[in-house]
């Protein structure tokens, strides 16, 4: 947590500028146990979808720390990649997620393939609470407070036949896949959609269907890298 | 496992380039449950430290999967990028190392920081049978054969004063820190060291001694990333 991030429910008071926040549950104890910070300590707020700033601890009890803050500066600038992501398995999901985020990413697409196991879609993990509790996650971790738009397809062909045109439409448009006619993933770009497969990667049928939606393949090179590797990877050799 | 590497021990026999090679335990039990292959399916192989080959399973039962291969493959290019990463807590650890054996990292230098716990130390992840497994774990991910070095070391100064101005001499050298006066990290390199921190980086005191030591530092802009994240996007972000 190198940003603890308070939403307007968190405000007790606003005077001047000056915020009053209260922190309880994991933001307290990840400030009490982890940080180990107290009273007339220095912390960095921000407000969800809004300004950061440096705060001071002002009351602390067994529950919740108050602090006072000015927010004054924007968050950093969001990363022009837009992800379509095979649902991975719940537990990777997690930390795939809170990486793209924390990497910047405001816009993700979890869609189904025929690699991702139909039940990974009831899982607790896939709910809207659990995903957006990850993105808290990956902002706090990343010193951001603009929440992105998460979005989930469990058919694929509507996606990809329906959707996915219109998506990237003026954009341009990338499969990260192995292949033999694949461009090797040195593309300097401003703004572009990436879409990575399950473990094991797009079927061959799901590629074209890519392919026909508009989307180049993309290879990483001989090597194969889990999900996990592999998003942070493309990302930082897609952006600048 | 996108390839089975098998070693010495694992040979039953060997004629005219053709090996018969005995899988058991862990590699036996993702053959049959998670891969799903059996007798006369094609399977990848390679020889620790040695080609890689496609097989066919010419035998299978309840503990051991046998399989014919001829080895005519050279295991892709090392990285040239040589990482110093301070210890991560031992879960992390296996995952980071896996990513970066996966991505073709040959040398390995796990070091102190003031932010490790010393008693990760002691934890039998960090055993040197442990990380061992690990990076076979990344080999056969990453679809490779040659082992890595790994080598630990324990204390910060010794290492920093009298083994890293040796060991990157006629090497560029960078340390991962976000800082006023530090490059962004966008250099194309061919054949350098990369020092990372713990989650909550190097103090500036160890900043300034691996410095004093040669290393440059590097900044990935505003956003913190996890050891776990911050591995992989700076691997890519430094080789081409």
């Amino acid at each position: 947590m190198n940003l603890a991030l308070f939403q307007t429910e968190n405000i007790l008071s606003q005077t001047d500028g000056r915020i009053r926040v209260c922190l309880k549950e994991r933001q307290h104890e990840h400030i009490v146990k982890i940080q180990k910070l107290g009273p007339g300590q220095e912390i960095q707020l921000g407000l969800l979808n809004g300004k950061i700033g440096r705060g001071f601890i002002v009351e602390q009890d067994q529950s919740s720390t108050t602090i006072e803050v000015s927010l004054c500066q924007a968050p950093p600038a969001a990363n022009p990649i837009k992800l379509i992501m095979a649902l991975p398995r719940p537990l990777m999901l997690k930390r795939v997620l809170q990486s793209a985020v924390s990497m910047g990413v405001k816009e993700i697409h979890l869609i189904h393939s025929n690699k991702v196991e139909k039940s990974y879609w009831q899982s607790p993990q896939v709910s809207d609470e659990e995903l957006f509790q990850h993105a808290l996650l990956g902002l706090e971790q990343g010193v951001d407070t603009v929440i992105p738009k998460i979005s989930k397809h469990q058919r694929f062909r509507p996606f990809v036949e329906d959707l996915l045109p219109e998506l990237i439409q003026n954009h341009r448009a990338y499969v990260a896949h192995p292949s033999t006619h694949a461009q090797s993933a040195k593309v300097s770009t401003e703004d572009c959609y990436l879409a990575v497969g399950p473990e094991g990667g797009f079927t061959d049928y799901e590629v074209e269907k890519l392919e026909q939606a508009g989307m180049q393949t993309l290879s990483l090179g001989p090597r194969i890298l889990r999900v996990e590797t592999a998003v942070p990877v493309l990302l930082a050799k897609l952006s600048d």
